[in-house]
C-alpha cells in the first residue's frame, strides 16, 4: 500500500485524486493562482536562494517573475568569489538591486531559505547554514539528500525552523523552459511533489504549495523527504539517466555485433529511445509503445521484454537497497572528496557517442525507427523501476513522475536534443556519478542475462507480458496526464 | 609509511626481512617445521573447521595431514542436513570417526575453532557462534570480513577468546593443490598473512604460526584483521578479478572494433594475460614484462600504460574507500539477501567468453602472443592497485601478495586453464558479487578515458613510465618470491 498522506491548505485548492484505487491529495497549478502567492507566503519578506546550478537559477527566475508586484524579494546568495555571480547578474539579480550576495549573509537575512547547492556542499555546509539561519525561518530543499546523508552522520535539523522540500520532476533548465512556454499555454510546467518535514508556526504546508505554484508546477502532490530521496537518487540512477545509458551501451553492441553499421545501431537504439518512444510514452503512455507495432514487432517486444525484466529489476533493486541504506550517498560524498585528485572525466568521447554526434547531425525526425527489441529492453526496465518503488509504498504520483513523466517530459527531450553522453556529463554530481556508477551493470546484465536468454531460445515468461500489459501504472499516467496541458519542451 | 608490525614466538624462528628499506619479520614455513606443531598448539585438543566452502576443504585436509600422529583432531562442523557432508564424507571426515559433526556442537567442543564459512552466513550466525565457544578458546578467521562487518553493526568480540586470524593469500583449491605437490618440493604452498586480534592466554601468536606453518605456507607475514579484511576485499574486486575481468572486457572489445577476428581478439587479450603476462611476472617481476618487449613493442606498453594508470587507479581509489567506509561489506549483506529473489546468475554466456571456450580448446600455449597493449594496460592496473594500497600504509608483503603473487600464482593460472568467466562464476560469493560490481567500471573507464586519450594522440606521461619502472615493489617482489620453490601449480 502506497504511504498514506494529506494535508490541509488555507490558500490552494486541494483535489483528490484517484490513482490505481488509491486516493491522492494534490494542488493543480497554474498562473490564475499567482494572486495567491502573497497569502501563500505570509510573513515572508525575502526568499533567499542558495547555488546556482541546475534548479537555483530556474527557481529563482521562476520565483522572481511569479511574485513580481508582491514586495518579496528574491535574493540570491552564492559563495564569495563564486564562478557563478556573472551569471547571476546577466539574469538580474544584481548586488546594486540588493536581490544578490554572500550566501550565509542571504541566509540571515531571509524568512525562507532555498537551499539548492549541490548535494556534496550541503553535506559539507549544513552546519553552518543551519547556524545562520533566524530562528523561526523556513528552510526549503528541492531534493531529501540532505537527510540521507545527516542520518548517516547522526546529525538533525534545528528544532527551531520550518523544513519543507518542493522537488521539481525535471532538471532546471526544464523547470525554466516549461515555465516560459507557461506564460503562453498556463499550466505548462514540470510537475513537483512537496514535503512538510517540520512545522513550527502551522505555515509550513502554504509556504511549500505557494513555492510549488510559484514554480509554474502543473500539479503538486505529496511525499516526505524520506520517500523523496530514496526515489529520486534511486530514480536518476535508473530509467532516468542510468539505466537508459547502459541500455543504449548494450543494445548498441548488440546490434553492431548482429552485423548493423554503427550508424544504423545507434538509430535503432539510442535514437529509438530518445526519439520515436519517448513520445509515444509522454503522449499516449507506456502501453501505446506496445500497441502500435504490428503482429511482429509485438512478438519481438513481448521477447525482449520478458528477458530484460528480472535483469533490470535485480539491479533496479540493488539500487534501491543501496540507497535506502545510506550506502549510496556516502559513496557520493566520498567521491566529491576524490574530485580533486581525480576530477570526473566525460563520456562522451567513445566511437559509439561520437557516431551519435554524426547521427544527430544529418537526423530526419521522421524516419527514426522504433525498433521494437529497443522498445522491449527500454520499456522492460522502466517498469522494473516502477515496480521496484511500488513495492516500496511511494506515493503513486510518485512512482509516475519520477518513472515516466520526469523521463520522457524532461530528460529524454535533452537527450534527443544533444545526446545521452551529453546528459551524463552535464547533470548533476550526484546524478553523474550515479549513470557512471550503474550504467554498466545494466549493460552487463542485460549481456549477460538478457540477450543470452533470447540467443539460446528461453521460453516466454509469458506472465511477465501479461502483467505489463494490464498494469496498475496505466491509469494512473492518464489520470495524473490529464493535469498539464500538452507542451512539448522546447530544447534551444 | 608501512603499518609498523611485529611480534614474538616461543616455537617458530622470526626472520626479519627488508622490503623496500622496511622491515618486516616473517616466518618460512616448510615441511621440516611440522615437528614443531604440538608445541605451537600446546592446550588444543581438537581443531574445529567450521565450513566446507573454498577454504574449508583445503585447510581441513592440510591440517588433517600435518597434524598426523600427534593426536590433535580436526573435526568439520556443517549445519544439520547440509549439502557439503557427503564431500566431507569423501574426503575422509566422517561421524563415525568423530571428526564430523554438527557445526555448534563441533564450536562448543573444539578448544581452537576456524570460522571458515561463507562470509554471508557468518554475518547472519556470529553472535550464535560466539555464544557457543568455550570461554578460553581461540577463534580463528580466514577473512576479516567478520569484523568489518561487526563494526558495520556496532557488536564486537567477547572478551574472553583468542581472535586470530590466518589468511592464505589465494583460493582454497589452490592452498589444497600446492600443498600437495609441497610434498614433493618442500616449501610448495600459498602464502599467508595473519593477525592476532585477541590473545588471553599468550598463546595467540604460536596457535596462528602454527596453523600457517600447517597449511603449508611457504612464508607467514603479520597484518591486522583490519588491513587484512580492507585489502583482501578491495584485492578481490581489482586485479585479482574484478579488474582482469573488466580489462579484458575492454580489451577484447577494442580488439574486435579494430578489425580483429573474435578469436584473435581473445587470443590478445584473455589469453595474453592470463596466460604469459602472467608467467613472466610470477617467475620473473613485473618489469621483466615490458623488458622483455622489442623496441616497437615497449612503445606500445608506455602509451598503454600511462593512458590506462590513472583511470584504472580513480576506479582502485573508489573501491578502496568503498571498503574502509564500511559499504562495500554492507552491499554484500544486503546482496545475500535478495539471493533468495534474485539468484546469481552466470556471465559465461557473452559471446565473448564463449568465444573463449573455443580459443582454448585449440590452444597452442607456445604461440600466445604478449600483446604489448594488453601488457601496458594490465599491468598499469596491477600498479595502480598496488600503490593504493601503499599509500594506505599496508605492509609490503600484503601489497605483493593481494596484488601480484595470489594474482600470477594462484587466480591468474586457474583462468588460463578454464576460463575468467568460469573464475568469477565460481569463486567466493563476496568476491563474485565484487567482480559483478566493478569489472563494468573498468571496462568503461577504460574505454572513456584510457582508450579515447590514445586514439586522441594524447602526449604520453613521461613520468608514470619512468615511477614504474622504478617502482619499490620490484625489489620486493624478488625478496618475498625467493622465499618459496618455483613450483608452476599444476590445475586439473
Amino acid at each position: 500500500m502506497p504511504l498514506a498522506l494529506d494535508f490541509e491548505s488555507k490558500v490552494f485548492d486541494k483535489k483528490v485524486i484517484d490513482v490505481s484505487g488509491n486516493k491522492e491529495s494534490v494542488v493543480v497549478g497554474g498562473r490564475d493562482l499567482f494572486p495567491k502567492l502573497p497569502t501563500a507566503f505570509e510573513g515572508i519578506q525575502q526568499i533567499g536562494v542558495i547555488g546556482w546550478g541546475s534548479q537555483g537559477p530556474a527557481q529563482a527566475q521562476n520565483l522572481r517573475d511569479s511574485l513580481e508586484g508582491t514586495g518579496i524579494k528574491v535574493k540570491i546568495g552564492l559563495r564569495e568569489g563564486s564562478a557563478s555571480m556573472d551569471a547571476a547578474r546577466e539574469a538580474g539579480f544584481t548586488e546594486d538591486s540588493g536581490t544578490l550576495g554572500e550566501m550565509f549573509s542571504v541566509v540571515a537575512e531571509s524568512e525562507m531559505v532555498l537551499l539548492l547547492i549541490a548535494d556534496a556542499a550541503q553535506a559539507k555546509l549544513f552546519g553552518k547554514v543551519f547556524e545562520a539561519l533566524k530562528p523561526g525561518a523556513t528552510l526549503g530543499l528541492s531534493h531529501g539528500f540532505l537527510l540521507g546523508h545527516m542520518r548517516n552522520v547522526g546529525a538533525d535539523f534545528p528544532k527551531n525552523i520550518n523544513v519543507v522540500a518542493v522537488c521539481p520532476k525535471g532538471m532546471g533548465p526544464s523547470v525554466r523552459r516549461l515555465y516560459v512556454q507557461g506564460k503562453e499555454v498556463n499550466g505548462a510546467g514540470i510537475n513537483a511533489s512537496f514535503a512538510v518535514h517540520q512545522d513550527v508556526n502551522g505555515k509550513a504546508t502554504d509556504y511549500a504549495l505557494g513555492w510549488s505554484v510559484a514554480l509554474g508546477s502543473p500539479y503538486t502532490f505529496m511525499t516526505t523527504l524520506e520517500s523523496e530521496f530514496k526515489s529520486d537518487i534511486y530514480g536518476e540512477r535508473g530509467i532516468l539517466l542510468g539505466a537508459v545509458h547502459g541500455v543504449v551501451e548494450s543494445l548498441y553492441r548488440r546490434y553492431v555485433d548482429a552485423g548493423m553499421s554503427p550508424e544504423d545501431a545507434f538509430l535503432n537504439s539510442c535514437e529509438s529511445i530518445t526519439g520515436p518512444i519517448s513520445k509515444t510514452i509522454s503522449k499516449e503512455g507506456i502501453l501505446a509503445v506496445y500497441e502500435k507495432l504490428d503482429d511482429a514487432g509485438k512478438k519481438t517486444f513481448e521477447q525482449a521484454y520478458a528477458a530484460a525484466y528480472k535483469p533490470a529489476q535485480e539491479i533496479m533493486l540493488e539500487i534501491y537497497q543501496e540507497v535506502a541504506s545510506g550506502n549510496e550517498i556516502r559513496g557520493v560524498v566520498m567521491a566529491g572528496e576524490r574530485f580533486a585528485r581525480f576530477p570526473m572525466g566525460k563520456i562522451d568521447g567513445t566511437p559509439m557517442w561520437q557516431v551519435g554526434e554524426k547521427v544527430r547531425a544529418k537526423r530526419d525526425e521522421a524516419a527514426i525507427p522504433v525498433h521494437p527489441f529497443t522498445a522491449g529492453v527500454y520499456v522492460a526496465t522502466m517498469m522494473a523501476q516502477i515496480d521496484v518503488l511500488m513495492e516500496h509504498d511511494h506515493p503513486l504520483s510518485e512512482v509516475a513522475n519520477e518513472s515516466v513523466i520526469e523521463s520522457v517530459d524532461s530528460l529524454n527531450p535533452y537527450m534527443h536534443a544533444r545526446g545521452v553522453a551529453y546528459m551524463v556529463d552535464n547533470c548533476s554530481t550526484t546524478a553523474r556519478l550515479g549513470s557512471r556508477k550503474w550504467a554498466p551493470r545494466f549493460h552487463y546484465i542485460l549481456e549477460q542475462l538478457a540477450y543470452t536468454a533470447i540467443d539460446g531460445n528461453a521460453e516466454l515468461d509469458r506472465a511477465l507480458v501479461e502483467a505489463f500489459k494490464s498494469h496498475g501504472i496505466h491509469p494512473v499516467l492518464k489520470t495524473v496526464g490529464e493535469m498539464r496541458p500538452a507542451v512539448d519542451i522546447s530544447v534551444s
